[in-house]
């Protein structure tokens, strides 16, 4: 049963299960008393603190442990937002970063009237050092960049952006969850987080590390526990689990990545070959060795998703039909590329390559189903029977409003060899994916994308026939 | 090795540890997402929500789970307090709450300048309906009362205090982390909160029932998990075990209530009889069943939970010198109690009489033999050789500056005997305690507290002899 999605969460590492029923015994009493059951537990919480302290890279006192990465992400962002106010209230973020990062940015626009500054990203998802470093202002009191994107594995280059947030006296926060299970974070951070059931420790334990001299003020109610920075009773034997796994998981990553590279490679190379119509996005080297992601034209994302779990493939996807608010993922959308039919693939260290065979096997059979059920066009083919130079000023419409994703492109597709080269194609459409995968769409065919109009009902998309 | 502290944290129950383990298998997944191991993820997490509904007394889409009862007291308060801004910013909480309570009232102070109205207690440490009610206003968001002490054990009279909030349209928010293993909270609360470390649950699960029709806007950043009610990944293992814990100790809570109401009473009748000098505080009857506090005259908090921890019995004290404040306990300063040798004795489930009869033998010595140290008064003596009625203008100054609890009230008992009836002692000390403990110690002795008056160094507190 190939579970494909440790992006999402992992499975708990042999050694996260054995250290968390070892110290159950002795991590369930409050390490701030001193009789002995508290002693034991604090001493099993210091050992915890020393060991994650010394895979991330920094003093056990620049630690705290946090209930999840996204309490770390929040505490984080809002110390030192807050303890630096009297530099400003700007806050610099990538366009791709995770979403409590961004819900974070938000809450604290709203809360505070602070400006955002989002980075934009390259078509593989990555800012560029010159671009972040352009962003940064007299009044930010905060840069974030994540070490490594979380739906398409692009690397951030994250030593560049921190060289030029420390030049500039602005501190860096790198969101490493993605990424901590592979190594350390390169570069002069400020401060990091990270999740520990990203790499096979138990879920409830986040890590939040800041760099000494950091100005930083806990914001919210005060509490004692974890140097005041994390409120709440420490579930100690989740920390001592999370510490010994992130320690087993390093010892195991350089080969592990090494193979686990060469199968998402595989998956690179092959899906543009097994299925037409498909986009491999991300960066092709700079990338996290274990995840892969992928668009399928005139695909449904959920319908995709639900064939792949009856095939027994857990995956995970961006399209907008996946998700709760019906958009795209923010990240696909920031890269504009194609959102439909979205895949992401991460491999738990340990996938046999057979599972990666299998899926290669099965994958066109779900696919082509899929576009069968949608009366997706068949083949590549875009230009149709119609052709000639003769076509500007020649245009079709298509009303596909109230129709979401793939629809609409499938529509286009349909009708767009019915023009003539130079004729037009105006797709009326009220579903925002379309707004990304009608010019991803043209991108991949080597159509022109003319534009959006606003319409009575939705939007218009207009696209030109080139060829 | 008795562990008398289980309102500090409980030993795990053996259905916690078992429900853990059986769960980590399938508990692993992001419970949002819909392949196969998202699918499990989610059913245990629904059932285990069922179940601590149940147990509560609510419906389960009103109960989210959060990382801890802090992180629970935090999110409702905040919730309420956002929600009903338009009512006005006025808070109502007893002064013997949990710290998480008053942190974050004085965090909603700070914030946002909203009155907090502090309802005060009676030397039992108990709340009336009444005057509860009388500190309710028209700008009233939100009140907070407790379900039963944390440090003393008294019970809060919770269902005539929702009564006179519920019909002054004040929701109420009730805190039971002491007493949820004990049975449900009776009355129309509106929240409630709890804390499954404090019943032999993991530690990283806590509880936040919101009943339907209160108003409730989410604080911080935005996150679909636990309804936007409580960020973050999901630790479902540890949730597991939580309500499965929380059903197994509710199944046991009547027959084990009768058991250790008994060893607590005994505990109550025998130390004063066992050991001179000492107050047992909290309610005689309306009180949890295993929970217990006294605190003896002379006596060094943290000397004597050390030389308690030495003879095996893990404890806990709200005395200022067990404090990184060195202030007694908010909650013994609320009653006007004793706070110098304060000793809390919590018994987990399971506690063998043998070990409270142990207790009992070891106490007296080593009270004793703190005393001893302290060059303490002997016996229960107060007034001394001379006596006498005209003693009217005849005064000591006894100068305690730099010395801290017991001290200050040593030095008092020592020279006591030395004024006659009607003449004072006035003792300058500036040890927050002193405030607390030498008018606690007018009132056991039978004597007068004149009052206090501003020193050059210190404060000065006046006591008169009156027999």
């Amino acid at each position: 049963m190939p579970y494909f999605d440790a992006a999402s969460s992992a499975p708990l590492h042999p050694v996260a299960r054995q250290a968390l029923q070892a110290s159950l015994d002795e991590g369930w009493a409050d390490p701030a008393r001193l009789y002995r059951e508290g002693r034991r537990a604090g001493l099993l919480l210091d050992a915890a603190r020393e060991a994650a302290a010394e895979a991330v890279g920094c003093r056990p006192d620049e630690l705290v442990f946090t209930p999840s990465g996204t309490h770390a992400v929040h505490a984080g962002m809002s110390g030192v937002l807050s303890g630096r106010r009297r530099v400003g209230l700007g806050l610099t973020v990538s366009a791709v970063e995770h979403s409590s990062v961004l819900h974070a940015a938000a809450a604290h626009e709203a809360a505070t009237g602070g400006a955002v500054s989002e980075v934009p990203v390259d078509r593989y998802g990555a800012v560029t050092p010159d671009t972040y470093a352009g962003a940064l202002r007299e009044d930010t009191a905060l840069a974030c960049l994540q070490s490594a994107n979380h739906e398409v594995g692009t690397e951030q280059p994250v030593a560049a952006v921190a060289e030029a947030c420390r030049s500039r006296g602005v501190p860096l926060l790198v969101d490493a969850a993605q990424s901590l299970g592979w190594g350390p974070v390169e570069g002069a951070w400020s401060l990091l987080t990270a999740s520990a059931h990203k790499w096979g420790g138990p879920a409830g334990v986040g890590l939040l590390a800041v760099r000494k001299g950091v100005r930083f003020a806990p914001r919210g109610p005060a509490d004692e526990r974890e140097s005041g920075r994390s409120p709440g009773f420490q579930n100690i034997p989740a920390i001592v689990a999370a510490a010994a796994s992130l320690r087993a998981v390093r010892a195991e990553a350089a080969a592990e990545a090494v193979r686990l590279r060469a199968l998402v490679d595989r998956i690179r190379a092959r899906v543009p070959e097994l299925v037409p119509d498909v986009e491999v996005v991300g960066h092709p080297e700079h990338r996290l060795p274990h995840l892969v992601t992928f668009s399928c034209l005139y695909v449904d994302g959920e319908a995709l998703l639900h064939e792949l779990d009856r095939a027994d493939f857990s995956v995970s996807s961006g399209s907008s039909c996946t998700s709760s608010t019906l958009t795209p993922s923010h990240v696909l959308r920031a890269m504009g590329v194609l959102s439909e039919g979205n895949v992401r693939i991460s491999l738990p260290a340990g996938t046999p390559e057979a599972a990666v065979d299998r899926f290669l096997e099965v994958l066109p059979g779900v696919v082509s189903g899929v576009r069968e059920k949608l009366g997706a066009p068949a083949g590549s083919g875009g230009a149709g029977t119609v052709a000639g130079t003769d076509g500007v000023g020649a245009s079709l419409m298509v009303d596909a409003l109230g129709r979401r994703c793939p629809i609409p492109v499938i529509e286009l597709a349909k009708v767009f060899g019915e023009v003539p080269v130079g004729g037009t194609v105006t797709v009326l459409s009220d579903d925002e994916a379309a707004r990304l995968d009608i010019p991803a769409w043209c991108e991949m065919r080597g159509q022109e994308y003319v534009g959006e109009q606003p319409a009575d009902h939705g939007v218009a998309y207009v696209v030109r026939r080139v060829s």
